[in-house]
């Protein structure tokens, strides 16, 4: 008997894709070597293929990502990044979006919008700064040099940035990859488009990003146990130290 | 400014207890090589290092969990588990324990017990069986060769387990370690017990567990933007495999 019967456990539909952005046709070549106006480029690339994507109804969500060095899971050596479109809402997805609902009806204000905020008036946990975007180290980052990449402007859709945006972007995300170059000796790193779920009402509360986890440390039985990390770099020495290499 | 003053942030207080159980004097063994009857003092060991920081009622929750290699996280090599006792009942403990219950109220029976009773039918997922205990590569499991060994006796908490638990306990351990070494030729590995969090009332629908993750993949972007995992290996190939070794 194979997975039918199985009472106990659900199932789901198979639809979905998976598209993997070449990034440049240069083998030798990383993404923090690219120009910025290149970068651009491979963002319209993703914007693209969310728009043609996003319409079929049957997808929920559209995960893009990269996995850059082995320790980071890359398989593949010639630069490259992910999308993944799926027929549901992922489980850390949804809890991100509930975080911010919740937020939300508390306060009457995006959480995402708050962080800009309280970080422009900080400045301790700041890596990189732009008119449209903000790089900081988050208050209480999982990983050491952690860092997040926040629009300046409140949205929820990554794919209905404006064309501005997408070439401010391009630049502070260009600077903050030589940055963790420079800092790390080319470090190994992940970096996760965190947008809203497809055709759901989040717009006032959700506000798109990027993440981007450099891989210095392993997730063991503690995170595997609890869902907390340790963490012994704290973010204010991460920004410092990010913002202070000469790139 | 530090983190006082931080109006967005929560706070907990720093309570809690970090204890290293050396495992052996010997520098030269790992777990799977001692005999069974000493694996039963180190099971000793955990339980009375619980029974006893039970009494401190700010104790929410104790994990015990063991780092094996330097890929599942280990900075040391002298064989050693380890208990953190957290003043909060951790997300994923809490998550886990919301499954149970919600399990319960609609079926009014603990979702591991279903679990045993199925997969002693089904027989296609067992790596090892005792009396007292199961061990499984569950229906759906995160990693390659991941194993749960599942006390047969419903109970929520590992400290009030039986003595001749704890014999039998530490014989399939051993036995399902001595596996694991063989087939896949002594990996990294973590393996994390699951109990109920301290004076919460989850007798009813919690079973308490030990997971065992062996480490062969990389957990990267998709894992991380999702909560979702990519696992080459059906539980069932995996399964057979470790059955079959010769140990």
């Amino acid at each position: 008997m194979g997975r039918e019967g199985m009472g106990l456990y659900d199932r789901m539909n198979g639809i979905g894709a998976h598209e993997v952005i070449i990034e440049t046709p240069d083998h030798a070549l990383a993404l923090a070597n690219l120009p910025p106006k290149h970068l651009e480029d491979i963002l319209w690339a993703y914007r693209d293929r969310m728009v043609d994507l996003k319409r079929d109804f049957r997808l929920r969500f559209i995960l893009i990502f990269k996995n850059h060095g082995a320790a980071a899971g890359a398989t593949l050596e010639h630069t490259h990044s992910q999308l993944i479109a799926l027929p549901i809402v992922p489980t850390n997805v949804a809890a991100e979006i509930e975080g911010c609902r919740s937020h939300y009806l508390q306060k009457e204000r995006c959480i995402y919008c708050d962080i800009i905020r309280q970080e422009l008036s900080e400045r301790t946990r700041i890596v990189a700064d732009n008119p449209e975007f903000l790089v900081v180290t988050p208050f209480a980052p999982r990983f050491p040099f952690e860092m997040w990449i926040l629009p300046k402007r409140h949205s929820a859709y990554f794919e209905e940035s404006q064309k501005t945006q997408f070439e401010l972007l391009a630049r502070i995300l260009s600077e903050s990859l030589r940055r963790l170059d420079r800092a790390l000796s080319e470090p190994a790193f992940n970096f996760i488009l965190h947008t809203s779920p497809l055709h759901e009402k989040t717009g006032d509360f959700y506000h798109w990003h990027i993440e981007v986890i450099p891989k210095l440390t392993q997730v063991a039985g503690f995170e595997w146990g609890t869902g907390f990390y340790i963490n012994p770099v704290t973010p204010e020495e991460s920004a410092k130290f990010l913002r202070d290499v000469e790139i």
